[in-house]
């Protein structure tokens, strides 16, 4: 609608004009009064209906900013309560804070705790993952191996006066989105232009940044001043490991460095057997030029990847057949491309009809959706969206991310992709150390004969003296040897890596939580959080009915069960009437009495 | 004995020199051949005598390095264990390794789990802590305002042709540990000197020890170069906030600075009461000049902090009787500047004494045996050591190690102290904001009598025009309020921190579960960890016993059972015989069959 109500004001824009010169016309040509007054008669109705238009693309866009206000609201009703209950705490607030730096209170860390508690039950022991914990600071090798140190960057830009660092996509999104919302003189093709920019923003190079920044002026938002070319900006934390300052070393921009380069034990430690998983849970870092959407944007997150190595030749899963029948919101790469929405769709289908690559990947999907459900999240606000092919990197055959709607809009959660062998060739290739799984066939599959042709010369300069006992060896070893030797070489695992990142699943469960409603006696709001036992931070309350000695020996006997059991609760002495209603901002799930 | 030993040494080499002498001399003045002969004589029965003392001393010396060496050996079986069964991997191994980094394979990670667990169990749970969860990217501010910044560091000297740097007390330690074990010839004084320099090595100043450096002659341990004067290198690993390069930030050293800053906030989740306790369990980091001691002495590893925050008049505690009756080891400041050993000590006795302190300091010492000891720990390798008066900080009023004894030595895993109101007068200093509590007393406790005497001149300074109205309200203010703004000033709550080194504990806990067996068949040595179920990576295997589809589908079904109930398990289709025997090498506590 916004878009037919643009073209049809630029329209009438364009016959105001032309009538208004034709009325100039009239005039200087010395036209008849009625001709002139007939004129300027119909000027005055064009002009009316153009405002009359303007006035509907302003209710448009601004029933669009209602929206947008409304969920501010519900945001900013959110971010209060989260912060006054100390679910969230700014990091340092007494001085003043460090933008995308957030400590976990008391509530929260109860519920971080019993979400990974559940992942580590849901994947780790149900599936006998191999789990890993390696350190935060990484020495610069790993990651120039994994690309990090050349590629996982930022374009900034930089006011030329003060030096103030800004995302140069941000600017050029609030611009377009400003733009688009408040500016209705703007033609239709203007409009299409900007939407189109918003949405193919994450794959403009430097250049094209910078070529839209200086054809738009954008300028730096405080000062109004220049602002510089867009130039890569390093991601990671960096910092030096040892006292010599030689060793540069980062902070992990991600857990899953830590389990490829263990990969060769992790093989031998599952008896140099494919498939095996091994996850990794952690703290990430990313330091964020210019962090915004308060806690789903952070510079250190909790972070769990997990990766299944896989036959290459068979990604079939044992176990697919227990999540085949589950029914979800999928958005394949086709319906995005041709502007449709999400559709209720039943995994086994995806899997059969080859819109999901592979049963280990649709297995995951599953598994994915039934630990976000099984925590609390809404499974209609849930979807999982494929990569288009310009998402993804070259290497991958497929990728699915789980989104979860919220008051930013619909939010990538969880990754789960199919990367094929790129990130161990990586390591092997900067480490000399093969990281290669060694199948045994169960038939022969190769059928091409090695001709051992040992290239005499070559030899000779290399063992000198021995040259004739190695050129035996060489060729009495059997063709059988020989062929090991090379299928050590070839069968390379494949992998399926596997992306959690636990503050947005929380924050996103916080939303899909919490709702406000008036106070009993209609006087007061209340702001309450409906959470699933599960994550549920403290479990229940132990209120003794009646303050005496007695009521309360039992309460502490109750309470001593339950810390033995592992239930979080509270004893809550005060009188039981009054604080019934109270409990239900407080997040708790059971009460005794 | 090794004292005695020496001494006697020198004596008789002084006899020996002096009869030496006398030989000569008797030869020089051409005395008769029968007083030569005589003289001679009893020179060599004084250097057969010297031989005897000799060996004797090296007999002793050895003796130690005996035990050293089985102490080794043990670590050594120790250490190949853990690695090869993935317990421990080193860190980035294919790229190898960075020292002081390591990775928690498949099964340290799942007692490193359930140590983790047990703690917040034992702990968090039990007295109802408020948990905070803050980031380990911290900035410059608040560690400037902790003392880290100008205070956390270790001595070091370089190489002066290669640069290499060393742990200048490591070198002294180094030094004299080689003197006292492998050369005979030095005098009682010197051995005790040196022994004293080793008692004292940690209390030396950079000049000290740059002077014990140099008297020694010591060198650099690869090339022999000369080394620098020692000088102060901060431990903490430095990195940058944000792209502007403007905000310095470091990894954190310790957690606790992430709940002082939050106390404010946590007084008033607790109600604005004291006493409560607050904890926080994460990362911590330090860039160890050159790291050794393997596992014990690493760049990154997982600690706890509990800080309780009591009130300074009163630190009894209620749930004190509980640990009262416990006997273990204490090695009170007494016992060890008198040159005794720890004793057998009631805590209730203790406490009562004046030994510790006061009741809360005991009750969390008592809590912290029961864990240690919960875990598997042996109570005759643990002890609580108090800091010796030189030891504590001066704001300290009384603090106690738990010890634990390893192949290394006694090790400290917990600190508990009782560090007053230092740390919060600290942050309140820097930031500004007042971190007090304002404590509401049960009855009048404050008598004297406030008198408003406000200096006139200076307001008038400071208030201008407005003097005359400040004077007014000063006077105005009644004596009640005045007595409340005094207490608020006053009332700063004191707090007992409490840091568990998990790393340590976990080493020390394998090498106490640790031994070696011969196999039934006595052809192979086993080596077997004997965990409490508490810890154990794996609780139980299951073992279907014959291999059909039947046995195969309950042993499914038991198995499902097992991941429903959060225990780990295997599976074990090989057959049981061969196998329940190799379970014992593998960690595993239940076998069902």
């Amino acid at each position: 609608m916004e878009d037919s109500l643009r073209k049809a004001l630029s329209e009438k824009q364009a016959a105001v004009d032309a009538q208004g010169g034709a009325v100039r016309e009239l005039k200087a040509s010395g036209a008849p009064k009625d001709a002139i007054d007939a004129a300027v008669q119909e000027l005055n109705a064009l002009k009316l209906e153009k405002a009359s238009i303007e006035k509907q693309l302003q209710a448009a866009l601004t029933n669009g900013n209602d929206n947008a206000l409304s969920r501010d609201a519900f945001r900013q009703a959110l971010v209060n309560t989260l912060e006054r209950r100390l679910f969230y705490i700014p990091s340092f607030k007494i001085y003043r804070g460090v933008a995308g730096l957030y400590d976990y209170g008391p509530p929260g860390c109860a519920v971080k705790s019993n979400v990974l508690a559940f992942w580590r039950q849901h994947f780790v022991l149900e599936e006998n993952m191999l789990e890993v914990d390696c350190p935060c600071v990484t020495p610069e090798i790993v990651l120039k191996a994994s690309g990090h140190v050349d590629k996982f960057t930022d374009l900034m830009v930089k006011d030329e006066k003060t030096g103030t660092c800004y995302r140069a996509d941000h600017l050029l999104k609030d611009f377009c989105k400003e733009k688009l919302e408040k500016d209705l003189t703007i033609s239709g093709e203007k409009a299409a232009e900007l939407k189109h920019i918003l949405a193919v923003l994450d794959d403009l190079s430097a250049e094209e940044l910078g070529g839209k920044i200086k054809e738009y002026g954008i300028t730096a938002p405080d000062t109004k001043n220049p602002l510089s070319a867009p130039y890569p900006f390093n991601l990671m934390f960096q910092t030096s490991i040892g006292p010599s300052g030689l060793s540069p070393g980062y902070m992990r921009p991600e857990t899953a460095q830590g389990i490829f380069v263990n990969f060769k034990d992790l093989y031998y430690y599952n008896g140099n057997k494919l498939p095996f998983a091994a996850a990794q849970i952690g703290q990430a870092f990313r330091n964020e030029i210019s962090p915004r959407q308060g806690l789903l944007r952070v510079r250190e997150f909790t972070l769990a990847e997990i990766e299944h190595f896989v036959d290459p030749d068979d990604k079939s899963h044992p176990k697919f057949s227990e999540v085949a029948n589950l029914e979800f919101l999928m958005f394949p790469r086709g319906e995005q491309v041709s502007g449709q929405s999400a559709k209720r769709t039943v995994l086994g289908e995806a899997v059969s009809k080859g819109i999901v690559n592979n049963e280990t990947l649709g297995y995951f999907i599953g598994r994915v959706y039934l630990f976000l459900t099984g925590l609390g999240i809404d499974k209609e606000r849930l979807r999982f969206r494929q990569h288009l092919a310009n998402e993804m990197a070259h290497y991958a055959a497929d990728c699915w991310d789980a989104e979860i709607e919220c008051s930013y809009g619909w939010i990538e959660c969880v990754g789960i992709a199919d990367r094929s062998a790129y990130d161990l060739r990586a390591h092997t290739d900067k480490s000399g150390v093969p990281l290669v799984a060694h199948e045994k066939f169960a038939e022969p599959r190769e059928v091409e004969k090695l001709i051992i042709a040992p290239v005499k010369k070559e030899l000779g300069l290399a063992f000198k003296g021995n040259q004739k006992m190695v050129v035996e060896a060489l060729e009495a070893m059997s063709e059988k040897e020989a062929m090991e030797m090379k299928a050590t070489l070839e069968s390379t695992g494949e992998l399926l890596n596997h992306r959690l990142e636990f503050g947005r699943i929380i924050y996103c469960l916080y939303e899909h939580s919490f709702y406000t409603r008036p106070s009993k006696a209609g006087d007061e709001q209340l702001n309450v959080f409906r959470f699933p036992p599960l994550v549920a931070p403290i479990k229940c309350t132990v209120f003794p009915l009646v303050q005496n000695q007695q009521y309360e020996e039992v309460a502490k006997s109750i309470a001593k069960s339950l810390t033995a059991a592992g239930i979080s609760y509270k004893i809550d002495i005060t009188a039981i009437m009054d604080i019934l209603e109270g409990q239900l901002k407080r997040f708790v799930c059971h009460c005794i009495t």
